[in-house]
């Protein structure tokens, strides 16, 4: 794999000369145009001691404009990161569209490091590698280009820079006694090397290979190819600007059409679940699911649950008592095991997630959670992954983390609104499962409710916040109109609980007609999964 | 001072139920017009333990949308806490405008406690107490509305309810030894709350002393006290508003009216200006002072600096390569002695500061080392005290930053253009004194240049930039308004260097007519600030 940088190739200075000339001002240009792009750069330096990893990101800071470059390095991590999943701290460092990020012994580090020192079975290192090739392929697919260098030098060459760069009063201190160790391991290491690159490389995540004895050669190597990969992916995303505003201009039409079907049947439905509901049953599943919308809305997991569930006021009281305490026993036992909680909560408009929230953290120290909306992203966020928002608010060891509203917003009103392309929110499913495990594997405790209600009972319960004056500002015309698209909404939320209620982050479907009933469940529950984590 | 404190008041269920009701839907509607409005709300709970502080807190988010409220409370600082000012955790955590942040056990409990236990001294404490009030008058004068609650029980008060909590078996984890111990040390503590709230009590950041025994009480005084705070400050931020737009339009008026003047005299003072230059003298400040614009210009410091001052080409490489390397070595000692680094640079359009920072970065470690523009601020720096955005990018231990233009934007830019207000800007001084005071005491390294060139030069950089084509992207319409507004530039220059320019954090000015000379004098400079330091 490495033999074509082992050529011994060569710039003579005047070449370079000429050469750097014009590339200087068509990186500047394009790093101009850059700016104005929706896309991030995201630059690895990985590859030999001594091949130029660094001298290329400060050449690359000397000639472009470092201004919007980010160039980070990593060493051990601070006990804010280690507290979090170990990708966190790559995701807050991660460069928003229209900059550039120089990544320096990052991600693959550790992975390549610890399977050369035979700390890693080979097993762990492919699913190292397995987890590098998900985040790349994911930042890829949501329009970041992604070139990743590997910077060579053969066995020989290398052991003449070592030398060559202890020789220089300026530059001897760049060489340790570790260098040298590493030197002897440089067998072991080009092979994994060379795993590493097969493993991680794809169309969109792709390994560069640069000769790095020759410093005219590399950077003109590496320059060049940066020049052209910010011009390849300039242009490419213009075409996909132009397919992507079609599309959506398709999908709206069909949405409309399909709302209007949605409409029309309307009346028949409605009468049907009115009786439905007069004769205090629960809708029969097979019932709906021969109406006219059938194709759309079928049978999902929410018509299994029992929503006539409720509990009587007089064993409220008492239940949301012992419930609370026994939470707040296990959130200061978490705490003081550095066990951190994240609860996720989705529902229907006027479901009671507020209500159940509020109920839950009313028992607990507020030194130990935090509950954080999420709702129209800021700009900071908007120029990042859509998970990049989430990522930065998870919580510190042994705290509480409330989202309400999280990341399934990207299957669920990004998809019905038509804000994600398809292929978008279809890959989410993917993404978030790989996200989740990277918070389990962590040991935190991660609970998702998705509280529902009926669409009767919402409709009372908008009519009910538009009479009570302090209830008044909750509701607005945004929430008539999601109304509107109740089935759409339906199918998105099967459709999620489906692809993402995994063995190891299940989703709980909570019964929320009856809110004393639901808020009681929230909390046995929460009090149930940090239990079992805590053993 | 706490005696209307422990009169023993009640309110009755009835009351309070009654009372409750309406205070509830009128504290959800004063927070929907906050967040509209342009400030944000600051609640600080300090006080006796048992007082009902954490309560406060908990009902506050009960009663109010929690997804508009930040808690936070704190104990041991994280390490990348501690690699920062002590009020960098502070800051990190404020409150957007139009947001509530309850903050507990925050910038008052360690100077308090240090106080008690006897492990300060008076003076030590005095400075903390201005310290606080230096900060929280800063940004009560930026709009915040800040309220501290003082949560009292008197002292026989305070053991009832550590007794009364220790036979609650779902309480009785809030009382520790610590409380006990801390009980007996009542006296002092409450003499030393005393000093602090004196030391601390301003028009606008004031104490409301709470009396805690009873629940309901203290639940209403807490309650209603915020919502009428917070109506208050709504009516006087908009009726603030008006006389903000009135004061700009004048500003505006009379700012179109001096530049006017400026242009008329401009043709002799350019005239006289461009006999100097083809003479290859020096511009003599005396000419310049007797000008028809001498009120606004006057002398200025920079009329101090020799701007012939040049550094032989055959000089430069040598001492680039000699500064360079000392830079380095002084770094990498700097960062293994956890020394951090903080540049700033400020100039005129085309000064060459970014020329600067490149070749005082290309001789770095790209591990060690970030360049961090400021230009607009984004949406969620917008919503922050302008200091925000500053404190967010301190750098690390060990690390060196570069700040290319800083927050001295507030008394240059700002100023100039009539973004802030005179009083803003005037009130900045003294803000960013104290900012640099705390990042001094730190222990961080910080140096501030200002690289000056004259008007002609700037004029020639200007058209060469028009020439080049790859330097062409740096020159924009903005910099030709900027240089029509030079005298007032020179004199805000003139002010910031008088003001700011401290035995602590002196600024540097640098002859920049010859970028060579300026390159290495900012180096050397530096060099010589960190070898200081490291003693």
């Amino acid at each position: 794999m490495f033999q074509t940088a082992e050529l011994g190739q060569r710039v003579s200075r005047e070449d370079f000369d000429q050469i750097s000339n014009d590339l200087r001002s068509e990186l500047l240009s394009a790093q101009q145009d850059l700016r104005q792009a929706d896309f991030p750069v995201v630059l690895v330096f990985a590859g030999v001691d001594g091949a130029g990893k660094g001298e290329s990101v400060n050449l690359i800071n000397e000639w472009m404009d470092p201004r919007w470059i980010v160039t980070r390095a990593y060493d051990e991590p601070s006990d804010e990161e280690r507290e979090r999943p170990e990708f966190w701290r790559f995701w807050r460092d991660l460069p928003p569209k229209g900059q550039v990020g120089l990544f320096l012994s990052c991600w693959y580090s550790r992975p390549i490091l610890d399977q050369v020192h035979g700390r890693s079975s080979r097993g762990e290192f492919e699913r190292q590698l397995d987890r590098i090739a998900a985040f790349e392929t994911m930042l890829a697919a949501d329009g970041a280009l992604i070139l990743k260098f590997w910077m060579h030098l053969g066995k020989d060459a290398q052991k003449r820079r070592l030398k060559s760069l202890e020789k220089d009063p300026l530059q001897s201190w760049r060489v340790s006694k570790r260098d040298w160790r590493n030197w002897k391991l440089y067998d072991s290491f080009i092979a994994t090397a060379e795993r590493t690159i097969r493993h991680t490389d794809g169309g969109q995540t792709r390994w560069v290979i640069v000769e790095g004895e020759d410093p005219r050669y590399r950077s003109l190597s590496v320059l060049t190819t940066l020049r052209d990969a910010i011009r390849q992916q300039m242009i490419e995303r213009q075409a996909r600007i132009k397919i992507i505003t079609e599309a959506q201009a398709e999908a709206a039409a069909q949405r409309s059409a399909e709302l209007a079907q949605v409409h029309e049947s309307r009346p028949a439905i409605e009468k049907a679940a009115e009786q439905e509901a007069r004769a205090g049953r629960k809708a029969k599943p097979s019932t709906v699911a021969l109406t006219a919308e059938g194709r759309m809305k079928g049978l999902t997991v929410l018509d299994s649950l029992d929503m006539a569930a409720t509990l009587p006021k007089e064993e409220y009281g008492q239940a949301l008592r012992q419930a609370r305490a026994e939470l707040a026993a296990l959130s200061r036992k978490a705490r003081d095991r550095g066990v951190s909680t994240l609860l996720v909560f989705e529902g229907w408009d006027a479901a009671g997630k507020g209500g159940a929230i509020r109920r839950l953290t009313a028992g607990l120290d507020a030194r130990n959670y935090r509950v954080v909306p999420f709702a129209a992203p800021t700009d900071e966020e908007r120029a990042q992954h859509y998970l990049w928002r989430f990522w930065r608010h998870l919580p510190r060891a042994g705290r509480l983390m409330v989202f309400d509203r999280s990341w399934y917003g990207r299957v669920l009103v990004e998809r019905v609104e038509g804000f994600a392309l398809t292929d978008e929110w279809m890959r989410a499913y993917a993404e978030i499962n790989d996200f989740e495990e990277q918070l389990i594997h962590h040991g935190m405790v991660l609970a998702k409710f998705w509280i529902h209600i009926t669409k009767d009972e919402q409709y009372r319960r908008f009519r009910e916040r538009e009479r009570i004056a302090y209830k008044q500002w909750k509701l607005t015309d945004e929430d008539w109109r999601n109304r509107a698209k109740w089935e759409f909404y339906e199918s998105a939320v099967n459709e999620m609980v489906e692809r993402t209620s995994t063995a190891e982050a299940p989703w709980t479907l909570v019964e929320g007609n009856d809110k004393n009933f639901a808020r009681i469940k929230v909390i046995r529950t929460i009090c149930e999964q940090i239990r079992r984590r805590l053993g």
